[in-house]
């Protein structure tokens, strides 16, 4: 019973200078790099009573804000409560789990709107930002917190950061690719987000494979009250998951569309989960792993295709599929992937994430390659997929074959790039915790003295037991 | 304290094929529906361009989703985790109020659509959906979580899957009855979803009366953090309740009016809740019980009035006596309806939704009946209660009438469809646990060993204690 | 160990009679007062169809309900489950937390109704609400949530209700004098909301300094999961923020910018926070207190500037700083204000709440001052200081120092109010309970016999032991 704690011990993750520099480092940039770029764009500006007489406007509710920020909001909570608290189901990483995803959100959105800002609102050498770029803001980093839910309670707050950094920078240009060279539509992201970002924490948890990691097996599990707490965050993924998909597609059907979509395709996925949970149980008893998770495989799946017509029994079917693929991963692949691939995914986004979000690509091109003139009609065929200018001419089966190469991209970029960033964050300088000591609070927050120290100081000889 | 466990024991509870099954039969039936009947309505389809031209609408933000889609979400949010969390006040059931809660609205949502979709969204053989009947969906779905309420903890899911797919037929009817037939307002539900789902609920649970339920009754109380994980329920129900009666109003006046009057009585009947919960209890201690329900009664109650001229002062007084009703009903009906008619009502729904939801049916007939054009206006008169095509000669006290006839509907459609669904739950072929493993989420659910496992496992003889 | 129990249980707070009575005869006013005085505004009545009409409105669209209920639903949250759950950190004080801010908040928002309506909304004789005064009247509920904070575990469920009904009374005149009379800006309101409230429940806590409190030391922290729940309030404060300070602007680019500029100022907030919380910590871990307070100085920071052309840059500059200053408050000032001043203040507001409303008054009058027409556009100037009628030649330096003069006021009010209010609160006849019974929900709650219940009920020599 006696572990070799010296081996551990002699990890240094002491952080009360490395991370205030970087936090404070960085932030000081983001400062000069919004004060030499980000601007309010038009609709945000002072200027907009004459703008709106410009534009013919006749009323303020025509402001974009009253088109999305209600949906900005969903999206927001999504971020930091859906993935914050999904992630608190750890018996004792919810300080972790919870906080850390704030940190890195919080950097995160900065960043991505500098980024996403030079690709995509960059205009006489400004950034000009609406509530749109909050939205896609919020985006950007949600395939971050995707790629934490692999490296969960592995690494140190240092490691997240650097990854957020370099991961919002990956994540704007391969969204770039998609969007502005490929012409790809992807409103809800099951490729920019969920596929790449799966792929690319599942790259980085394979770089950083940690051979030991059983050794605290005892702390990987969840207990009753922390399996609630990941509740409230797969609540909340799951009711505004249409406002995900929906948020920034076009004005009017579209947002409208989406959300049914994906209303219908989340509803089908419970059912299909529930099934295969109990299925696959020995004793045909739920398993909370499957219900926090798989059942909102739905959402990602019809990421691309929720604003096109793929209809609400498309979505049915989308939202089954996805989650018995899912749960059926949660049980046979995440070993698999654990043992012969030593790919160790905390949170199983691969289960979540990465393979329905290949599925929400593959539907998304399918979707995209059937669509006619007759089913969308003729100005909202063009509208739909913006064949104008120069995509005047191009055919539905053309943009579905684009819009597979968005997928080939997308993984592309994830492995290549998580496997960089896995290498940067493999140096031994930022501060990450030995095995023993993985899926521990105590490690980098100030954890309260209670009832449960007994259990929870067992591995920390530092500190005297709690009389 | 030895128990006759072999007698419990014989319960089969085992739901690795019936679950799946049920579950995998149904949504392939959903599919099946859905393919041939629904479609986008005109609002949610990419024909809208054309559709917009038509309608001469010169905007977007006149789509309907705009009106709504605020509301429906919030809406959303009530069902899954207002419900859900505020049924998780059970030490050991957590599991099973979020989880089977979860369940049971994912079906019933895409049953509802269908059914709904035939009485009310039915043209040329097509069903056409938009964000108004994701909302009505998930309003009859509320129907199914109060009745829910009465039965928490004693059925499997396979009961409530099967309760859910009547009760949403039911519900359907009844409110096509009410809405289309009679002709009467109620878009707060108080009739529809309040007194028939309470009503229904009660019914159910005295067929399926269980005569030694006293032997779960350590597992019928709280622990002091299952209070608090209650209270977000609650809340979410309390601070949403005004987009919940205000969701499906006429667009302008009359939602802005059914949110108004929901804030005011909800707020007073917090007020009084405290005071009888203080003044009811010996020592004068509040009862989490009644702060976690009473205080809702209030919404209840201003279901069927909210969007009618009830007046700011009007609700406060229907919101302080509901909070008294209520309060009372929990102290002194509660005990009485076990004891005497055998009616276990595990969440006291007759408190919540079936008194105050009786209360909401009068106030709504009688404030019709009050209504005079001086009041409402000569055009606001016909809008607010639809006095057009063949109702263009009824009078307010003939809606009155009508009103109230919808309340009488309302429970023989309760009593008779309850009577009937409870016999068709106690067949013993759907895997409901023994009185003695009621309230406890091990019978179908994966439960972590914890530190609490020693009191959990007490029951629970296939498992050995955890070392 | 034995403690001088009798000295403790010689408090008498038994509220069986006094909390009725207070709660009924308030609820009683409030229904004559509302009666008397409270009607719909045009808006929410139905009237609307002419009021359309002759205002030239073309759709019901331009109903203020949907510029604002979105953000209104957000403030309502954060009023009732961000400040509820964000006080839950305290071990066993979770149902007071959650409990009595329900409470006073539900009687402040209908007091504050009357006492805005009455400064605000009075026209003949009456007072017509609608949407906007819905989020008024929680603005000024935040304020007493605030001050809740200072007092938060030592005060009875009468003290609250009695200090509500001053301080709203006090912050509505407070309004009026900074917003009639000063014409000074503040729509996220960090003079009158956070300022006035913060220094008003120091002032309070100040007068009912409890010099024996650390015999109830043992209760004044937090454990596991106590944390969580309070992060869930956090978070919610921190997501909607944007929606709080946005919530009462001018619709359009007003509104649309509030939320920018709240949502960067946020953003670096978290950043400092997190940095200073590991520099000053021997350590260097991350402390829970700081995490769940100082990242929301940077909504109060920008309370009073954010509708104004503060640019992002700007905006990460307020909110880079308030954090730090919170995070230093937290670790340095708390203690002295408690040693040196007397000053008891549990949840540390002067750090979340006085001190960043300082400086958000500051930030406001400085970008008043700093105002141009070539920034604002000519139009956009006037329409953002409301620079009509008599304030028609006012200048932005003159308004700067208005804006300051807003700040005194603010300050002035709240130390007087305060004193006369804590003098109030002293007298003997409010059931608080004895200092070595503070911070303990048992008081006045009815707490469920739980796994923890030795631990509980070790000051409570009344209850047995559970067996």
């Amino acid at each position: 019973l006696q572990r070799p704690r010296h081996q551990g011990m002699a990890k240094n993750t002491y952080m009360r200078w490395r991370l205030p520099l970087v936090c404070l480092l960085w932030e000081g940039a983001m400062i000069v790099l919004f004060g030499v770029f980000v601007r309010f764009g038009a609709e945000a500006d002072a200027h907009w009573e004459e703008e709106k007489r410009e534009m013919n406007l006749t009323s303020d509710i025509e402001n974009d804000f009253y088109f999305r920020y209600p949906s900005f909001q969903d999206v927001h909570v999504m971020i930091f409560v859906g993935f914050g608290f999904l992630m608190t189901f750890l018996k004792r990483y919810g300080f972790g789990a919870v906080g850390f995803n704030f940190l890195l959100a919080a950097f995160g959105i900065q960043w991505a709107l500098l980024m996403q800002g030079w690709f995509h609102s960059f205009k006489d050498g400004k950034i000009f930002i609406g509530v749109e770029n909050l939205i896609n803001a919020d985006f950007c980093v949600g395939s971050v917190c995707i790629a934490f839910g692999a490296i969960l309670g592995k690494t140190s707050p240092i490691q997240l950061l650097v990854m957020t950094l370099f991961q919002v920078t990956l994540f704007s240009v391969n969204e770039y690719i998609l969007l502005n060279l490929l012409h790809v539509k992807d409103a809800g992201g099951s490729m920019t987000i969920h596929t790449f970002g799966a792929y690319f924490g599942l790259t980085v948890t394979r770089i950083l494979y940690r051979p030991n990691l059983e050794q605290s097996k005892d702390k990987q599990g969840s207990v009753y009250h922390s399996d609630l707490f990941a509740m409230i965050g797969t609540l909340y993924l799951w009711m505004y998951w249409p406002s995900f998909n929906s948020a920034i597609s076009d004005h009017g059907d579209a947002q409208h569309r989406s959300a049914i979509n994906t209303y219908c395709s989340l509803a089908a996925c419970v059912l299909t989960t529930m099934a295969f949970s109990s299925m696959l149980q020995k004793k045909g008893k739920l398993d909370m792993v499957h219900i926090q998770n798989a059942t909102l495989a739905g959402g990602v799946a019809v990421g691309t295709s929720a604003e096109m017509m793929l209809t609400p029994y498309g979505s049915l079917i989308v939202g089954s599929i996805s989650g018995i693929v899912s749960t059926v991963g949660y049980v046979y692949f995440t070993p698999f992937l654990e043992s012969r691939l030593h790919i160790q995914d905390t949170c199983g986004i691969h289960n979540l994430h990465a393979m329905p979000g290949l599925i929400g690509g593959i539907v998304g091109a399918v979707t995209a390659a059937a669509a006619t003139e007759e089913v969308y009609g003729k100005e909202g065929f063009i509208k739909a997929f913006d064949f104008t200018g120069v995509y005047q001419k191009r055919t539905p089966s053309v943009q579905g074959g684009f819009q597979a190469a968005g997928i080939v991209v997308s993984l592309l970029m994830a492995f290549v790039g998580g496997a960089i960033v896995g290498g940067i964050l493999k140096l031994p300088i930022w501060g990450d915790a030995a095995a023993e000591n993985c899926f521990e609070d105590d490690v980098y927050w100030e954890v309260p003295e209670d009832e449960e120290s007994d259990v929870y100081h067992m591995h920390n000889p530092d500190k005297p037991a709690s009389p």
